[in-house]
């Protein structure tokens, strides 16, 4: 069977990241592949674009399908997982056509609960959203450089399929996280919301040997559900499950909408 | 009357831009200002955070109440306006207290639709909110670097008028877009959604003399919109309204969470 799905991957810890090239190799069991990672690694870069200098681009590797594997090309370039996404959708683009899914990851670290706000690696699936291109950001719960993927490979694999299937609403974007213990004690696969959460003490403060002062930021997670809170992504992570959370890329909050124009007695 | 009200201020253009003098001099019309900005610019940035090198930071002015204005202190960070916003929050937090009101602006050019997701000012909004205060972006729709700003202060201070007096539900900042033409012109203020958008087109492709091959980011906004949508933020903003957007920090979609809830027979 002739593979003609195409499928766009990028993340946020760069092209030479394990967690990249493991979703690389199962996604070409699903079609042809389309690789375009930051050059470096890009955490914390939110929706962020490049905009204020150049980036540089580089074509890594270009490999045939064979084996039962779809096609490969893999590109680098130093802009932020937004910029990546984009390029990729644009090299599309001139093909005369979309991916028929956009993949960022796997992250080497949680994107659960507050961590969502400030993923590079959602933020291209938010460029991937923009397109009406079915859009997924997958991360393991751990920072290791080369963990055990086995879970996140089943379960990751799992959510793909369901995704080609049936699609996601227009407008959203899939944060799948998924716990760094070994597949056969992984519970299974919960949808949940964005569990409320934020950093404190974010601010080493520091002065150098002429007098400057500086900052590196660090900061403490401070999880701001309740025990037992159900639905929240990060606790269902920490308890074992895989988490589904759908993200909008539309963030009108319309509740909000309504009832300041009634309270600030504001016309339509 | 002593001014007990505490403000912060940041900004995505950077301390030296004119739109935020303007602002912070209005806004010790209401209290005392701390502002602190990027000490460069920092547009696109969405909600990034700086992560992977030290953040330099510098007094710039500290000036004490008097003549019916609040005292002013300005620092600089050589960070995102997120960072910066984390780090007035920090500032206040040593000082046993919270800002009141943080506004992030004025931005020279417009964050209403699909700018939205990109914006630095925006960016600074979200730390707020994830603190619970009240937050405030505040735009002018032109990039012009010394424009007529007396139509955003009078706008921008009934809408602070009113956030202070009422202020907003927890977990939404408001995203208010300012017409850039006189005063006088602008036909009033409406509550909005984020109107639908992207760009096109982003990358403007060049080889250097070494035969690297890079990328300059451009693009044209793609309006989304059909003519005559009711709400959205860029159409009413072309039209001569201010547009306020509450928009959200968790962005999960709870309706598609309970349709693949269902359609994927999870377990709640």
């Amino acid at each position: 069977m002739e593979k003609t799905r195409e499928i766009l991957v990028t993340n946020d810890d760069g092209y030479q990241a394990r967690g990249i090239h493991v979703l690389t190799q199962m996604l070409r069991g699903y079609g042809n592949v389309t690789v375009v990672a930051p050059r470096e690694p890009q955490s914390g870069k939110s929706v962020s674009l490049t905009l204020d200098k150049p980036m540089m681009f580089d074509v890594v590797e270009k490999t045939n399908a064979g084996d039962g594997l779809g096609s490969l090309r893999v590109y680098t370039l130093t802009g932020t997982p937004a910029d990546c996404a984009k390029l990729g959708i644009n090299i599309y683009l001139k093909e005369g056509r979309l991916p028929d899914l956009l993949v960022s990851g796997i992250n080497h670290g949680s994107n659960a609960s507050a961590a969502s706000i400030y993923s590079g690696t959602l933020g291209a699936a938010v460029e991937g959203t923009l397109y009406g291109i079915p859009s997924v950001g997958l991360s393991i719960n751990t920072h290791a450089e080369d963990p055990d993927f086995a879970g996140t490979l089943f379960y990751g694999g799992q959510i793909i399929d369901w995704v080609l299937a049936d699609g996601i609403k227009r407008g959203v974007y899939l944060n799948v996280n998924i716990p760094a213990i070994p597949k056969d004690q992984i519970r299974g696969i919960r949808m949940a919301r964005q569990g409320a959460g934020r950093w404190v003490k974010e601010f080493d403060h520091r002065v150098n040997l002429r007098g400057k002062h500086y900052f590196w930021m660090v900061g403490e997670f401070e999880d701001q559900e309740p025990v037992g809170a159900p639905d929240a992504d990060h606790h269902l992570v920490d308890s074992g499950y895989v988490s589904i959370v759908p993200h909008r890329a539309d963030t009108t909050d319309y509740e909000e909408l309504e009832r300041l124009r009634e309270n600030w007695k504001l016309d339509r």
